[in-house]
């Protein structure tokens, strides 16, 4: 008869067995990362209170990811729509960005991400970057129709003092999410909490670059469960968007993620 | 500021809004199902106590799915692998099958079905059935790797008053899961229970058909997170394999869903 | 050493071996088809000489084939532009439909189509039809772009006569093509001449149905090979559009396809 | 009314515009490539007359395309299944590799590559190399079955005189093939001759890998278009296989692409 075992965490289906927690490292991540100011006040409806928005800034980070050390070294990409944020807690601060959203184009990596550290992934296909130059080009899409677009070019390597500063200060990012599981079968929650999931990054070299972002809204019949949400990002104002290109490594810690309280 | 309605029901990323849970109607659908005798003590090790196994069965469901009214019309495939089972607990007692895994080809109704009812949907692609005259035939493949085949040869059509008990007995199936969410960053579960999900069948035309089951084992290069679970499975001895095949609709009752004590 | 078999038709790689031409079964076939008036001047640029159109119209047909007999039963989705024509050369004539292109959502019939019966079929996403009531919606993407939405409400179905009508319309359609395959190395053409493939319908079920028709133009970075097909199409004016839909079979009559002197 | 330009290559549909040929660049290509000897007289069988088999090796070149220029920077995965060949014409003799098949992923550039230069393209997923440390695993499946499995590590890279010497002496590759275009409607060919089609390669970096081929075979029901191809590659046998991984880019000279006569 099945027994859970007390030192490992499980995913459904729960009853073929679990595994301790651990790190595990992306082997070769190619990000396109876009941040632009917009409104505060519009930006704060999606942001719970317990993060306090230190910069009214959206911070698109399109990431390649490959050599998944736990998908046997495969790979997938993503897209994170993230807000830098403050968590504050009785005497704990903490500096991060909170997830909005992360579109992935691989189910198995969401399912983990949602359930064991609070991250908002849902699918769509984000496509492989378009190499164009100097330019790097993304854009995300669901059955067909395409509601964002990056667009990157390349302006100028970062020195070597500037990208051990890069990483100094990514090192470790604080990655807050906001885990909620419904009640079965009527409104309200079952689990409503922040999160927390450190990242750990190396940058092996850096680019800054002129950047575009464009959001399209869809209607309910071209994406029926996600048009709200690209409505209420792609109505934020643009304002003064910054690119960064980057090649390196992560290493997720899957292991070191917390449930926050608040 | 964001704040929950105390009617809704929440899919992460929560702060863009939920929405009352609803039954939903699935308009056209085509099944194989193939149901086998297997070994009752292996197969009770994958089945939790509260469940009761009524007949050491596995029941392979292969559904097309289209026109699916939560999602716009779209469609998607799926198998299900079901054990029936009686759940007893105080003076309930409710006869169902138990979902032992889903294979869905879809990432998008995977996050419902883990997450609102507790049905342990994962990812795989279900190929559309391969039509060759009275013969239909699936196939269930990870990233290029077949795990399960499953081939019916329709050998005769219900005549109307065999089809009327079918939609009798299968009116309402109460489908069995058990939600499973882990506690972050460490073993142990934040949310551990059975889950009863309602699904309602309406079959326009069934045939009985002879039918066989293939599993083929993955190793972990070419399955890392399902090889485990294809592996219990495929061990499973398969003795005299029953099959039917339907067209129908159903309506799936999110709204009715339930979560169960133990 | 390897020989060509002189009763065999080959395609490329030839040196594997080849089999003799054959007409093939497509067990189920649903189309969605919407036929409008445009300016046909205009549509004439698109036309060769040797084909005179009978009316300014585009037919489009958009078509979900399963139970395809040489694909060992599975299926795929193609969406064709057709014109009405009159072939005319020296005491010959035929009256049929003119392909100017041919999206499918499957590389393996794109190639005997263009190879075998000069069909100028290319790749898109051809989606599964949306189900939503009385409507049927198809769209069509390349790479996450749609470029072409093709919407239809059925409003009535085909009484017996009106049905064994069509069917007797249809029962073999000449479809036109011209086949054209370049020089090596330079310009100019290797093969440069009209076709004709019979195509038997038959059709089980058909509705009348409001139809509209939706083009959208692309941008070289979003559909670089396609772009001026979609441009040239998406151009011409859709006037009073007709729908239809239909349920059935079809037989390929690629034994019987016919290189047209002109 | 449509004319061809006379300066002019054109692809069906032919009739919408065509555009001079080209030579067009890859900026990033990652190759694995696995070399063995097999079988002299049974790999005779596939070789057409005019070329004489030089070793009796097969070369699988898996390679993973990015930044390709003619697809707006978009990328595709693709392998090649090569023997070194001279082509022997009168006072002419070419040195070079005999193209038996390619499985591209992708639709667009197997079209072009059989019509314009006779290279025997065929389509299946190429999947993106899974890396695992000092490993790279390739897998090339069909609907859900994988035919072949390239498995490389590693061990040692190339010191620069040793790469300076590979890129001169892959500067320019003459990559053989055979077009061959049925007649319409019946036995025997429209056009069949031998192709040269040159690429020209750079790698900037190159590495000695230990490596393994393994060929799987497929039923009809599993891929019925390519079975025959498969069963006659995978009955070779594998002996003594040389593994190398490079990258680097590629230019490819459609534009002088010849036609061979035999």
């Amino acid at each position: 008869m099945f027994e859970f075992a007390s030192d490992n965490s499980y995913l459904m289906p729960a009853h073929f067995g679990g595994a301790p927690l651990s790190a595990w490292t992306y082997a070769e991540v190619t990000t396109v990362g876009v941040s632009y100011r917009t409104d505060g006040d519009a930006l704060s409806a999606y942001v719970p209170q317990c993060f306090e928005i230190t910069e009214p800034v959206l911070e698109i980070g399109y990431a390649l990811n490959r050599g998944v050390e736990w998908m046997a070294g495969a790979g997938y990409n993503l897209v994170a729509v993230n807000v830098p944020v403050r968590y504050r807690h009785e005497a704990q601060t903490l500096t991060g960005s909170f997830a909005l959203v992360v579109w992935e184009s691989n189910a198995t990596p969401i399912l983990g991400g949602r359930e064991q550290t609070g991250i908002p992934k849902i699918f769509a296909d984000v496509a492989d970057l378009q190499l164009l130059g100097d330019r790097m080009v993304g854009h995300v899409s669901f059955d067909g129709s395409t509601f964002l677009r990056v667009d990157a070019r390349k302006t100028g390597e970062l020195a070597a003092g500037e990208l051990a500063e890069l990483n100094q200060q990514q090192r470790q990012m604080n990655w807050f999410g906001w885990r909620y599981i419904p009640r079965v079968g009527g409104p309200g929650a079952a689990l409503s909490h922040p999160t927390l999931y450190p990242i750990e990054y190396t940058f092996n070299a850096a680019w800054r670059a002129e950047a575009t972002v464009d959001w399209t809204l869809l209607d309910w019949e071209q994406n029926p469960t996600q048009a709200h949400i690209i409505a209420a990002l792609g109505r934020l104002p643009v304002r003064e968007p910054v690119g960064m290109v980057t090649v390196g490594s992560q290493v997720i810690r899957v292991d070191a993620a917390k449930e926050l309280t608040w």
